[in-house]
């Protein structure tokens, strides 16, 4: 163990080693039981005599922040938990004004927000409509486990080491495989991996849009793209959207203000809507960003989860004059955890993207992506998502059936061709913001609408994640939501 | 395979879909080989009668793109690769104006041109002192297998799904134990977990300095951090160095200026100088910090790798005031692959530093820390630092050695007490630069000065990594440039 000790100091050694030792035992940095180095062996390491050493041990006993076992050592003793909201209180006047300058800035973000209703909805027997990801139990994790052991056992140093910032060539080769029997045009040379598509966003938002700039964003849009915005002080104009995704004319008229520098989209079963663009305002919207100068970022989180109806072409695979920049993630359909998603672009931004992933994190480990590689390919593809396609496309239709027999009049919802989400409309006056509490105390819970607003105003609608569980639950969860509602509604 | 076809367009859609295949079969998006979907099948999932695809493969094969075999299917021909300069050319002026934009920003990252330079010189018996970890043969590579191994065994579906943001509690605590070993007050709440260290500079800087506002660097410095300054646009003040670290007098005519929002400093063993900033100039920043109530990033990235002398206080460890912030990684001691670092901060900067995490990557790999925390404690830390300064100060020694007895007069360099980098200067007017091509011919290379400096301007200094081979090696690569050193000197 080393302690910073000030020699020139008028405080005695032996007090300055105490007051660490005391200080981390107070602040949990020494939890209980942990063992402290002999006095003779810390004397050495600090540079003072056991003496010094021994009378800190002391000093410590006395105050009862240690305890001695003869022929064992010397062990913290267990405190009773510091006071925060004092600490708290007291911390806030004393802090350096380069941090209570932070206090001022925009306060949580939409998903910290998120992240605490669900929290504090925790209960037994909730059912959760309010996550974002597809059902884990789903997940191909003993394939996935068995795809990772198989790398391991390669005996490799290069699967422990730095990889190409770009990502691993041969997963490269593969994502643009899928991508092209998809119908999108790409090779290797235009994918670039990142840790999820989450920081592929990022990366594509800084790199485009200066801060106090405009991006163009459908209202309700993914809330992940709201924080970043928010936190790179990007301005965000909005363009409502319908059952057919993103009203072209209210686009084209922020366009027609000369302020957007970038589109954001999700043109498949939209995050939160459901909402999927349709095949003309497709092509309206790929002609507008080329009438207009400005480049699209296609967004598709789940794109092949359709579950009725004939699929749509990707933005990318419409475009012919190079507007339009690709995401895509392996997160929603195979493994979280994985933390993969991709950019597919060409021309100087695929450069830029590639400095400023290298400036972000240097790469994403080489570890998971070669063990995606050994995992996926276009077959394998494939039949992961014929298996969600047929299970979520069963709890779609229970979610549907079971709203359209419990839920009271004056409640509508959307009915998604595809993905994950059902966007359910509460009667005025209710906001899904108020009932959330009365909805978590009948232990079911949703995402609130408001989340999914760059203003965060309350809003009477919300979303429900319909892939997370079988359909006896997703049936128990609306009927109890509905009775929320109903008891509001007529109390 | 799905196309994007256009049912009202005048081109028929044999032309579309022969259109398609013919673009991926020649940017290399559908290798030689790949096999084509039987007519049948394609017909099917275009929606097209099998006559169309027909027609398509057709075209296709009467151009040379594609071959049958009876019975066997189609297949893509092997194509001449295309021409990748026409093609460049072409392209820029075709270029929409929003990727024309780009290329008016500033090139190539420092960290791009070493890749590259590192790239242009490989050859077979090269002797590379120019990357910037250490050597991966020490890597504990079969016992962090195992820790993945155990960890993917657990039958524990939390493995591969989201974690918390913060990073994975346990591990937390165990850094924060690691961390209080060494004197650094810490403890769990204090600690996110990063991808890397190079991503917790990237989210400290953005958070506290604005584009356009100044970070005081050392110069030369990390060049990861130049990078970093150079995508936000943030404006570097440069202290210069010597052997006792940053010159404080020149550290605080730039604090008074009243411009500087940040410190950047690598106390222990700097990159590139491998310069330890002395006991008495630590604790003159941390008052310097406080005095003019700017916050210091403390980037300890090899901090631990001490050769010879008495191990110095971190600047963390000495802050009494809530003024250091400070960076550590795994990645250079470890494996490179972890991709882990973790950032020891409080105060509002910690919640702020949260939630930026989660919108540049929702959070870091779960997987790959519960390996960590499966396979690192104090003790086992402690016995990775005592192996790796046992050889690297080996090595230190053997490339000190070497230098003596063969560097000509007028050429010196650092003698660093610990950490990877001897820094070395070239005797006018040579540049390390120039030399650079001439070393490489001889197989050795290095990394030029130039690229951790804010201008990039050619620069007599070179930094030689002494930990990536054994002496032989290290005698023999010194060597070479001595000699390289020799004949430009006197020709």
């Amino acid at each position: 163990m080393r302690i910073a000790l000030d020699r020139d100091s008028q405080t005695p050694l032996y007090r300055q080693i105490c007051r660490f030792l005391e200080g981390q035992i107070n602040n949990g940095g020494l939890a209980a039981d942990t063992r402290l180095p002999a006095s003779r062996d810390l004397a050495v390491s600090l540079g003072v005599g056991r003496l010094t050493v021994n009378n800190a041990y002391a000093e410590l006993e006395s105050k009862g922040l240690i305890y001695r076992i003869p022929g064992s050592g010397t062990f913290v003793l267990q405190q009773s938990p510091a006071q925060p909201a004092e600490g708290v209180a007291a911390g806030i006047e004393s802090l350096p004004a380069w941090q209570q300058a932070l206090l001022d800035q925009p306060g949580k973000s939409a998903a910290q927000r998120q992240d605490e209703l669900i929290e504090s909805a925790r209960s037994a027997g909730l059912i959760s409509f309010a996550e974002g990801g597809g059902d884990w139990h789903l997940f191909p994790q003993d394939d996935f486990r068995k795809a990772l052991m198989t790398v391991l056992k390669q005996d490799d140093a290069r699967v422990l080491s730095y990889g190409d910032t770009a990502g691993f060539l041969p997963l490269r080769q593969t994502i643009s495989r899928i991508l092209v029997s998809q119908g999108i045009p790409a090779n290797q040379e235009q994918v670039l991996i990142t840790s999820g598509s989450q920081q592929a966003l990022a990366l594509i938002l800084k790199q485009l849009v200066p801060p106090g700039e405009c991006v163009l964003v459908e209202n309700p849009t993914h809330m992940g793209f709201i924080d970043l915005c928010h936190a790179n002080g990007v301005r965000m104009l909005e363009a409502p959207l319908d059952e057919q995704g993103m009203l072209i004319e209210a686009a084209e008229k922020h366009l027609n203000s000369g302020r957007v520098r970038l589109i954001y989209t999700v043109p498949n079963f939209q995050n939160p809507s459901g909402a999927c663009l349709s095949s003309g305002r497709r092509r309206q919207l790929v002609n507008l960003a080329a009438a207009y100068g400005v480049p699209i970022l296609e967004d598709d989180f789940v794109g092949d989860l359709r579950y009725k109806g004939q699929a749509q072409p990707a933005l990318k695979a419409l475009d012919k004059s190079g507007y339009v920049i690709y995401v895509g993630t392996f997160s929603k359909m195979l493994i979280p955890a994985l933390r993969i998603g991709y950019v597919l672009c060409e021309g100087p931004l695929y450069g830029r993207l590639l400095a400023a992933k290298h400036s972000a994190d240097i790469g994403t480990s080489t570890l998971m992506q070669r063990a995606l590689d050994a995992y996926i390919n276009v077959g394998r593809y494939e039949a992961c998502l014929r298996r969600a396609r047929s299970v979520y496309g069963r709890r779609r239709q229970a979610m549907l059936t079971a709203l359209a027999r419990t839920m009271p009049r004056g409640v509508t919802w959307s009915s998604p061709a595809g993905g994950l989400f059902i966007w359910l409309k509460l009667p005025e006056p209710l906001t899904a913001d108020d009932l959330f509490v009365r909805a978590s105390a009948a232990h079911v819970i949703y995402t609130p609408g408001s989340l999914f607003t760059p203003t965060g105003a309350p809003s009477p609608w919300l979303r429900l994640n319909f892939a997370l569980h079988p359909p006896p639950l997703i049936e128990s969860g609306v009927q109890r939501l509905a009775d929320v509602i109903r008891r509001v509604l007529s109390p």
